[in-house]
């Protein structure tokens, strides 16, 4: 008989939807000692927390986060409120002792994510941030063939996080969806929302950042704002670009924005090493490419390998080689991972020091825009 | 307060976890009106049975198929059996009363089919049949186009369905998952496997087929039965191709095969008409090839449409452009279709009348490659 | 000092380009006894064979073939007139003693093509038809690993030739640049012009078709004539498909269409082996699709090689790697290969006998086309 | 009658080759007012100057250059030496008349290329750079499009440039082929020699750069010197990085190595503006891929676009749709283009001058690089 993990929700947004079937579908493809229960969702909107509740089957609604995060039959608490709430949360969440799954960014900046760090800490709760992208098959499959030491020395990284869908000037800011448009809410722009995916993945494969130089841009200076109805500065970045040197003597490149026209949601990246190179994007994020100088030469190509064998990460659950899986499994994998965490006792990452680290170089691509000027990655 | 439709689901292998899925998903992203609820699973071997059961929310098991369909408790029976069981159980269904979800191939034989449609038919019960490929987004919306006659008059339709699984002679055949080498289970090889698959999107797509010619090969001759313990005549056909001529006048050629080393399970189609075409693969399923002669010339090429925007066949439903979702959700869709199709009284297709359709062609197929003739689609 | 190898071609179209750049490019990249002089063009309007002669280099012209075939300064002459007139001018060059480039395909049928055989044969003159994919180095790396084993046993062929140039009915056939669309010019359609590029290619690296299966269709059932001036029968197959049989028991599938709206000149093939399996098409003509069953399974999958090494055919002799050559280069390696071959006393292919088996499968194709039977290759 | 060109040619490398396969070839595809002659080549060695001659046609041959360049019977001088040698042959080469055509990059720095531009602005002659990348049809097209609007305004430029010829710390620096390692010869490593084409590339088609930050690596520290015999110093950078911002308001990253294992010489660019997007790579340089978000939703995606038919820059002059050029077409692009330009009077570029503002940037990549400061690009 599973032991039950109660879970208790905050936000019903596209994260909290994304976690939800993450929570309901991880028993159904990953057996394990645990089995999530959806006990309550808390939202300040009753109607649209009921809505939530019984498309998914919360048994419960919060309108209060704090009643949730205090309620005696609540294991784990997943943050889904837009960034500006993670820290308040999350250490109060800490305080009750419950485990916490906090949605990315970890925080608004690095001295955020260190309270937050020091709060699960000193209540030795598991905790784990959803840099879902890891728990992408291919991406873990690179991980794995990377920490073989397949490709050998690096010497390249780069990474991109194209979007379009803020191109218009008629689009507004704040409330809602569009949270990520008001820096109150957001706290930065690609580079939190986009960037922080690209450089988790950066230090999971290639180890830490050492330093940056960093430009960004908000093309569009003036928008609506919802929640005030005026038009007013934009004070996210629409657009930034880095350059980085890894620990390892790599270089890199990364770039995000969301003037990239022709491109929903391109998060590629691409490793180059003595030996071997690996590229992955999420429009396909079912192919891994794979390059090995070891190959013979006649035959030595790029090999786009379909990411659905039973041998490759967490494929032998789904379905039989050849049948691709979704964006959606990436958080099925998180939950699956967490739930045997508890069992194993080892942590499942990013755990929140992990993702303060990647807020650390995010918090430096900032300064070293606003300054022109390399900047170390903070200790 | 949605209606409860209990299912009766006989099997459990690949498809009855398909379909299971389909049943706890499909209310997740798609409202209805009725909610599908797991009422019981019938599998001869009642440990099995139970293990899928507890997996996948099943209320209760049964070891006899026909317990099942007799039991008042359950509205729909779900077929999921090996192919030479659905005429028998579907016929019992119906004469008590249920609809019924059957696996594809509808049956054997066009024979049993029409059984099989009279059944259901006289039963007065809603019927369809899991030729799940239509309800992938890209393929919708390749009908979607065709319907709209973006394309004109159409010229030409090819479709592969290609696989490697069988190439090694030290595969067994028979029992359990190997049913599909084994004629007797199976009935045929590739032609009911698979080329159904590829000639149900063809009718949909492009109209009634109206003559074959074909050749069907058995690479591997001979290999140990799993039920005798013996070596025996393979009686299926590990590859089948065949020509066709469309009642449109568009001509066709269709291949299958175990045999295509480096495909899984590559499902392609094209269609060329006179003004535009289309092309799918099912190893990328979540895009569709488009070309469009009333282009500019200069800009005129092959578009990758990444199919996940909300205007796309079911994509509203799930997560937002550029996150593709995957294999499974062709299952979701048929669900919700069905139950949409108990709603309005217009039944969802493919009907087992629909199906038999497809059945009639591949005896077509069958009948050619004994004989190297060509030969008329029987009415 | 290079000897001298004076080059009498007749006709001025499409081909006499494409050979003529192949005789002025060879001496540059590829070093051989032999030096190639364009010694005469014939022609019969003669304002075009002193502007083709002038582009060219070409010493004097003709307006005769007849005189152009018997002059003594000629050693070799080059064949690019519209099919029906192969036969004639062949044969009457092997009674001079000359040496033959046919452009293919080698005759209007196959009676045709035993007597050419006969002709140079007996004359015992080098012979050698412009069958020029062979040489695109991306097939010659094909031909290479298949001969070499890494396929083993082969299971599957199957090719398309695609083009969508005739698909308006307003288009003319007939004379000039339209002799494709005349019967009495061409011979056929698609099956002398496209599909017997693509039988050449397959019993070069898959060896003896033994029988086929064939449908063509003529869309357009009549054109205006440019000779006539009269709408008239089109007596040409614009589609022809066939499903064949090898002698190593492998199976194929092949096509060729001008209606298949999207591609202008898609010549495809893919072989499939027991072990590994090879792509290729000619809208990309410098790459090779390479799967190898045997690499390791977690980093399997289709190579894309970029054929460019100074390892590969031909491209030593080209730039470096990584930079591609194009459609006409496989006109330069034909004339290197055919310089060579005069060197060394090796026929360099296809020689007139072996293009006259591809004549043979033309020939069983259109038979069967018409009977609807299954035709044997003809001995 | 055409007028006669005569061409001096100095060095007989790669490039000597290339520039000599364009003069043979621009007349036998771009009809001229004038033809160009293979008067001379100079190189010191002779015995190599005179299989060149021999190969090319070359009537003479100079081991002095500067013989050649006083040469009466020269009318244009073609440099393709050495970086190091370029100012001064140039300048020598304008005062005695001649045109010049130089290959890239113009010069080793900025001022060099100062001297370089007044010395042939005083002779008033003809002067071109070999950036032949402009003329490859994909990238003219490209041109075409933004030139006509199409993209709206722009955003995003990116571009890169890799390689993986130079990873094994074996190969040594210094002489013949190996000269782009010396940075005595070549003046910078990839800056000079990937980073200067994606740089007058992206000029050419986003207008001017104004400021850089920069970031450069030489991963091998030492390596054997083919002319001293001795393990030196590297001098080049093996791989360099930038940001940059041009003066019509949109960002750009630019890279380049020679450390990307699986690229041999992937140069590619994207462009992405308010309405459209271009992309372009020189591994199938015969395609651009072009996003036009004016497209119906449905049907809307990244085009492929075949760069084959007769109405796309250049490709009336060759071969029929379909039909793929290769690298060194771009070369004879651009005689032909030189000999308009002396038709009509009107430059064909890149000039001297403006191949001397990509110098400019190149020049403040490597200053930025040295500083890690953001760096004006100088006037």
């Amino acid at each position: 008989m599973a032991k039950r993990l109660n879970i208790g929700m905050i936000g019903y947004g596209f994260m909290g939807r994304a976690h939800s079937n993450g929570y309901c579908q991880a028993p159904h493809f990953f057996p394990s000692e645990y089995r999530p229960v959806l006990k309550a969702v808390a939202a300040r909107d009753a109607e649209k927390a009921k809505a939530f509740a019984s498309t998914w089957g919360y048994e419960s609604i919060e309108t209060d986060w704090r009643k949730l995060v205090a309620r005696p039959d609540i294991d784990a608490v997943d943050i889904c409120t837009p960034n500006n709430l993670h820290c308040e949360i999350a250490i109060e969440a800490a305080r009750n002792g419950k485990m916490i799954l906090c949605e990315k960014p970890l925080a608004m900046n690095a001295e955020e994510g260190e309270r937050m760090c020091a709060a699960v800490e000193k209540a030795g709760v598991p905790n784990i941030v959803w840099y879902n992208y890891r728990r992408v098959p291919a991406v873990s499959l690179a991980k794995q063939l990377i920490d073989e030491g397949r490709l050998g020395r690096i010497f390249h990284y780069r990474a991109v996080f194209l979007q379009d869908w803020t191109i218009s000037s008629d689009l507004p800011q704040g409330g809602a969806a569009l949270w990520r448009l008001d820096a109150a809410a957001a706290g930065s722009g690609v580079t939190g929302d986009l960037l922080a995916h690209c450089i988790d993945t950066a230090i999971w494969l290639n180890g830490p950042v050492d330093g940056v130089t960093a430009m960004t841009e908000t093309f569009v200076k003036e928008r609506m704002h919802n929640l005030t109805g005026r038009v007013e500065k934009v004070g996210i970045d629409d657009a930034c670009a880095f350059l980085a040197r890894f620990s390892n003597g790599s270089l890199a490149v990364f770039e995000s924005t969301r003037y990239a026209r022709g491109h929903k949601a391109l998060y590629t990246f691409e490793i180059n090493g003595e030996h071997a190179s690996i590229a992955w994007d999420l429009h396909d994020l079912h192919r891994l490419s794979y390059f090995d100088h070891r190959d013979a030469s006649r035959t030595r190509g790029w090999r786009s390998v379909h990411v659905t064998d039973g041998d490759m990460p967490y494929m032998k659950n789904w379905w039989v080689p050849g049948l691709q899986i979704g964006y959606e499994q990436s958080f099925v994998h998180q939950v699956a991972d967490f739930l045997d965490s508890l069992s194993t006792g080892t942590p499942a990452g990013p755990t929140f020091r992990d993702a303060l680290e990647t807020q650390r170089v995010c918090d430096a691509v900032l300064a070293s825009a606003r300054t022109g000027a390399w900047t170390r990655v903070g200790a």
